[in-house]
């Protein structure tokens, strides 16, 4: 499989470091052999249709920061667009910064790749929140895969367990942390009884919080999470507008004291149902499956007949993350046998 | 699909109330329509090559205790070997209870219908825990398939979960609940400061744990499945006899407290590693994936990629268990498509 890599950030190079460890063990396992054809950063592109060395990509981007550097297949400045049209691929893996804006870069990439009837695995979440219907619709109508995994929960495989495990059971509703960035802070809250401002700081120090940390902080990427979830698990059409949402940024340390005393913790909690869309803070018990701590996020599928399951996983992660897509990847490998 | 159910307890009558109200759905999302051609009980059976009425085998049930009182199909003292023989079907569904000294009457069961070259779904888990490989060898060699999500933790998915949500991951190991009884028993006494012997009276009398509680509290059922998932997980050759097991009716309240003050709780894990198969009480975090309470089976895949996930749901119940048969059933029926 021959795949284009937009994006050499945390998650793109996660996606480097699992196609060099997992190659051999894909081989055996599926007779799936991963060919990076082309891969992006700022600064530019690596194209080469023989295949880029995963190693020497991440060598070249650890100690020059372009993957433009690469030798003899390395371009500078050269727009996403136009790599998809140097080179022959079969997927593009497209994990470029997450937009609410207007979704791009990923929406115009994702676009073009799908009218190229090139199969595509992301992990943005931006494009998907405002126009979910729009690119599943064009990915039906070019008979192409369109897979997302990652960009939900990152190695917390939601998607595939909602559409996997639990064949004949219809899910009703969920009920979940999807940011792993507040998860953290509420925790330290809890157990270090600090203020909601120093735990911030900490967490920036500790790069789990962002310089700007708005997205995290005040609930805007669990409500993205919120509406792909809702399209692709619930059939709800929504987008981001569509999702009630309040952020972490007024929680005190009194508050979840109190909560404490009385066996509640207080979480970011992301509801999807066809009633509600809503991402605010709210009261969990104390050993329920919801009580889950650190950068760690969960999803609890509210069924007809299995009543509630849950899954949970670690949110964010170079490696962690990129295993996500390694799922899709490999999905769409056997689908396509 | 034409079904077979040897034994109509909870887990049975729960079969017969997921086909009963799932039947149209089946039909619609996967043109599969499951037919009861044989139900057994310690009665005898109820036979009809035309099918059964679930709903009338679970009133004829409630009223006189005794399927082989369905009118014209009804068989008293028949043997379920003898069943297996007197109608065309399918799929057995054997759902008879653990037997964990000779794995009977499921193993003969199980054995015959293989050999007959019928497809198998149990919850069983006496004949797994004893006779895992040879089952298993014996269904290869007849080209049938042989499943059991029902058999580990009801309705949490954790089968379908670790062979269809990560492909791609190795999974290393696994730590998790299998038994609801005993975490039943241990959240209680967490919660109320109760002595082991008051809470398992307690649990008694809700029909959490059985009158003879020695299987669930000395260890036993979570040990059959560790056998189930080191076998079908790990690739791990091991049977019963082969996993290190010590139960909690040594722990006393002030153990627990101890274990709380700190910041933990005690609860009955059972480890699955190629270094290890042991079931024994032992220390979790609060706030960790491993502090569910109530009767909730847990289990937490370590996996090479992914890092750790975990899965969460019921560890009993009729619909509930009865729903990992389903998922099982369906399956099967994809996979002959």
């Amino acid at each position: 499989m021959r795949i284009c890599l937009m994006g050499f950030g945390a998650v793109g190079q996660g996606v480097a470091k699992v196609i060099s460890l997992k190659n051999d063990y894909l081989k055996e396992h599926y007779g799936l052999e991963l060919k990076l054809v082309a891969v992006t950063d700022s600064s530019g592109a690596a194209i080469s249709q023989d295949g880029l060395d995963p190693d020497l990509l991440l060598k070249i981007k650890s100690e020059t920061g372009k993957v433009s550097n690469y030798p003899e297949a390395g371009i500078e400045n050269i727009d996403g667009i136009n790599v998809l049209d140097k080179v022959e691929y079969d997927t593009m893996v497209e994990v470029t910064p997450t937009n609410i804006q207007n979704g791009e870069p990923a929406k115009s990439l994702t676009i073009k790749a799908i009218n190229d009837k090139k199969d595509v695995v992301t992990s943005n979440k931006g494009h998907l929140a405002l126009f979910f219907r729009e690119l599943i619709e064009l990915s039906h109508q070019n008979g192409v895969e369109f897979k997302y995994e990652a960009s939900v929960g990152g190695a917390m495989p939601i998607l595939n367990f909602a559409q996997e495990t639990l064949p004949g059971n219809e899910i009703k509703s969920i009920l979940g942390i999807l940011n792993g960035t507040t998860n953290f802070i509420l925790s330290r809250m809890t157990i270090e009884g600090s203020s909601y401002e120093q735990t911030l700081q900490e967490a920036q120090q500790l790069g789990i919080a962002e310089t700007d940390p708005t997205q995290d902080v005040e609930g805007i990427d669990a409500a993205c999470k919120t509406v792909i979830l809702a399209n692709s698990i619930l059939g709800i059409d929504c987008t981001l507008k569509d999702v009630q949402v309040t952020g972490i940024s007024r929680i005190t340390s009194e508050a979840i004291d109190l909560a404490k005393k009385e066996g509640y913790l207080i979480k970011l909690m992301a509801e999807v149902s066809p009633d509600s869309l809503d991402v605010s803070p709210r009261l969990v018990k104390q050993d329920s499956p919801y009580a889950v701590d650190g950068t760690l996020n969960m999803a609890t599928l509210k069924t007809d007949l299995a009543d509630e399951v849950t899954v949970v996983g670690l949110g964010a992660g170079s490696v962690e993350t990129a295993s996500a897509i390694l799922s899709d990847l490999i999905n769409i490998w056997k689908s396509q046998k």
